[in-house]
């Protein structure tokens, strides 16, 4: 079968690879998307990446073609989505539901294998994955569903995480709406009645982010956080969500969130603000808890598959047949593809 | 009526003031105990306060000695504790029993007006307070209990916001068993079934937490992280409180909170550390929830003073006169108070 | 002033009364508007009431005429409703938020004062209320808003506390269309994305509950708890609302609940089941947690005028002069009122 | 090997079976102890139990044995207590961690497959387990842990789901102080501060009661709701836990629940009452939830060993002989049973 393989740092190929094995508690599946992220980007060029002829694709969809002897609950067509977490299933955080934060396939500071990103992904003809890892998409369209696989459980995390704060009456700040924020926004819009105000830099995802349920749109430039204090009487707003991470956009939500508030921290960007106990000279008001969210529970991931098959979200596809998979990097690098970039085998 | 103002920086005298007259929704109580806290010597040095002769004293019990028009539910010669957060009660924090985030008293930076470092405190024969800020100590005696409205209310705070990571089977360190840490490790050994370990430098206070319920004791040295990671399989505590905030105690917090834990700083110390969006070369592990605590609720002050009722909490207390009060100041600069000083009228 | 009056069991009348004299912690209230309640007709005729001559109105609405010399917060031509709940403020239920269930104005059997049902109501020209009763309407009509106090209120508390349950994939059934369960459906289709069932006897209302956001409705007949089984696969409803509670409904609400599930039951009805220890011999699986919802907190009326600001929940409204109150009480019991029927003074 | 079966209605054995098979995701749990509960008797004397030749036995620890292919986590010899529900893991209930109201393993009224209760259970020399539902012991004694896996887990649910009413000022009234009242009294004693009202009809289980942490004990005749009632100002409990479920349990149980409390039947017993939407001739306060626990999560399960092997909860354990089992049933039935009967092959 064809597999688009990471072969050494900075290189990536379309080759021919042998169709995986499945052990008995495993499930091949025949793969009809493969979602393209960012993250697959920075593993490309990172200077080292420790395993070589690895397939990249960590949002991956498809149809069960084969069942390992122990598995139930699946039978062959069914269309499933890759939960992107492979953690023990046994450890505390996990039997509490916070696969996330694996004691025994993570621990303090790695996280949990993820497909395409360890084990082989999904950037192939074929995929082999343990059953406890699959999420029936029931008629869901799984080229369509393909990114929910990290673009939708990533953002649904953060929110999850984020709800003693989005009661009626509260006021949430969608910061980016790219990959991920843009999916974020339309969550918030389907399961709260926070109002939303959407900051990004481009006026067509401003207009994006208003179609998508966002009350406010703001341009991210030097007034957005007077804006969004006047909009909160100087208070601040009760949970903000920063989908970028650089330096601008954690300026914008440190100085623009709540006291008591929920920030988080989705995007992996480069940026940074010193945190004081005492607060002397800092953004943060009183009370803010401040969280770095990483990936999701399987119950986020179940939740977002529910809320696409109620129509409520969607990501914007655009497919590459998985042999123009290079073609489709780099695209993505030159900031050619407006939604989310799926390769199709 | 005699009482201990702060006359002008740097200056306390105890003198000779006017009986408060009280409007139709106060309470004239009479003081039983006014606890000493840090902080008021640090107001006390305090290169400029912006409010002269002010009445000091933020913890404070007493015995209703005159209501007002319009007030019910109390009786003369009642018990009872000064609630330290004169919030306004409208807001949508304050209706949601968050009043240590008020909208209206206090805002986004500031906080809610305390007696005692705005309005006129406790360490006096006499104080007014508005009836919504007493709380009833039914038959707990009024001098032990005065330390409740700050050096309980405080760490309780801090502990209810971090119970979703104190079930059974979870680990809590304690950094510093002090004024408000020494409560704090009892109000969680009270509460929760959590293991305790608890860190401070003094062989003395590491007996203290031991009777109060620490199921490991640790000197505050080099070896405190690696021990701690150990005793966690080397993942980290579920939830850690700093009761000091100084650079060595936040490091040692930053590196033995959990994935996911609830890291809480409580102690107003000038340490800090570089919170990063990605979290590329800083010690917090993912999903952490950082969060510097503020004071309390009415409901946090209730339940310290349930627990004290059962005694299964107390403070130690030192008292003095008030006349001796500078004395009291001067004991506790010098490190002289083991417990908590209290000032009685 | 005008007031409409229970003179006797069974007798109202429109009278000449004094405007009531304000003490120092209340407001005198310029009443916009009074909604009536099939609550008032079933205290018109209720056998006995002990309050004679008792101003009706329990939904009410208007703006401040005139304060109290203690309350803040609020200026005169402030648009208010008056929550409905008189509690202490003071007792554990109150100082949690949970004023509905107070001890001392209440306790075990009863409810809270609820003006209109004890203290003089807003079916008059002036009202008075103690300020810590008063919710800001802000901009939104007072005569429209009136029936948030009740109609708003209660569908809101019955909501908040089954948000557990109603997650992305969750399915609610709200069993009646009428006066609250309109604006029941209205809450769930604003702050959750659970998939709604609404049961009614009438086509027309089923047709606003589509209107309303009601994914699928169905005629209130025998079949009604079979297809609801068939939508959930056999298992049952997240969470069931009986805004009516009466033996058809209550059937259908018990005989529909999921295991684990919430079940509500809001309207005041004369049904009843038998609950079993053991569950040998009845509807309801494990786990569902039953629970007889009354009135709500403060923060429940907040939220609901939120929702009404923001333009996502409304009431439908028939006005009628004061003076005409003895029309509206027959229009209601004649079943004349389509929405709700709210006294303009 | 030899196993106590139920052979047909109302007749047990030790009889000699072939030791079980593994497939690839089991375990082969060398058994150390089984305990033996009430539901056992009710088995042996059901008129008709759909499965002959059943090895009896659903409170099971043991040793593992061996591992099927695909099983990781576990080490040959690694004690190891068997987790009761044997649920799919896959539907959305599981998934959230509520195992115990799987969809897909019992549904709408059936509960999971329980083994010993319908796949062999763990009353023989050996158990086949998958490996899921299998949970580390540590250092436990298995003998002393079996009866966690019921008797343990239980109450642990039952408590858990209680939580929010169990604050500091909180109080708790367990009835029935045996073989799962006496666990549910050392949770609740350890895992929270509440004030416990323990009420049984024997003197003896009383003592034990104060021993294992009950600030109060009352004998279960007809002054109990009085003297609750007292004990909590006419008001009732915050949370009530009945242990049994008879006629006299569930009276006690209702009359003594305060408004917006949590009353939880555990036994299952026959006892019933008429619950009414209106609630006009019913014991019930407004708000109560009532509940029909049934058995625990794994989380429920982990947190109980955790507490376990801290020292804080203990089942005390009468030891029997495998082949003396029908002894141990007869002992049981007879009441000369005072703690759990475990059997020991």
């Amino acid at each position: 079968m064809r597999a688009l393989q990471l072969v050494s740092p900075g290189k990536i190929e379309v080759r021919e690879v042998d169709v995986p094995e499945i052990a008995s508690d495993e499930v091949l599946v025949k793969v009809a998307g493969a979602g393209l992220c960012h993250s697959d980007v920075h593993v490309l060029h990172a200077p080292e990446w420790p395993i070589p002829n690895m397939t990249l694709g960590h949002e991956t969809s498809g149809h069960v073609e084969k069942l390992g002897d122990t598995v139930t609950g699946f039978a062959k067509g069914d269309a499933v989505l890759v939960y992107l977490i492979w953690a023990c299933g046994v450890c505390r955080p996990c039997i509490e539901g916070r696969d996330n934060v694996c004691v025994n396939q993570g621990g303090r500071y790695a996280y949990p294998p993820c497909p395409g990103l360890g084990p082989n992904g999904g950037m192939a003809e074929y995929m082999k994955v343990k059953a406890r890892y699959l999420e029936p998409l029931g008629d869901l369209d799984p080229v369509q569903a393909a990114p929910l696989a990290d673009a939708g459980l990533t953002p649904m995390h953060a929110i999850n995480g984020a709800r003693h704060r989005l009661g009626p009456g509260s006021t949430a700040v969608v910061i980016a709406v790219g990959g991920l924020g843009h999916v974020g926004l339309q969550i918030l819009a389907a399961t709260t009645s926070a109002r939303i105000i959407a900051v990004d830099s481009s006026e067509q995802k401003l207009e994006l982010a208003k179609e998508h349920g966002a009350d406010l749109v703001l341009k991210s430039d030097e007034m957005a956080v007077k804006r969004i204090l006047e909009e909160t009487g100087g208070y601040g707003a009760d949970a903000v969500f920063d989908f970028v991470g650089v330096q601008p956009t954690i300026d914008l939500a440190t100085h623009t969130i709540a006291p008591d508030g929920a920030l988080r921290f989705v995007g992996l960007g480069g940026g940074k603000f010193t945190y004081e106990a005492n607060g002397a000279a800092e953004p943060l008001p009183w009370g803010v808890d401040v969280r770095r969210s990483f990936g999701g529970t399987r119950t986020d991931q179940r939740q977002v598959i529910s809320l696409a098959q109620q129509g409520k979200i969607s990501v914007e596809v655009q497919t590459y047949p998985l042999v123009d998979g290079l073609k489709a990097f780099a695209d993505l690098e030159a900031g050619r593809v407006p939604g989310r970039a799926v390769l199709v085998p």
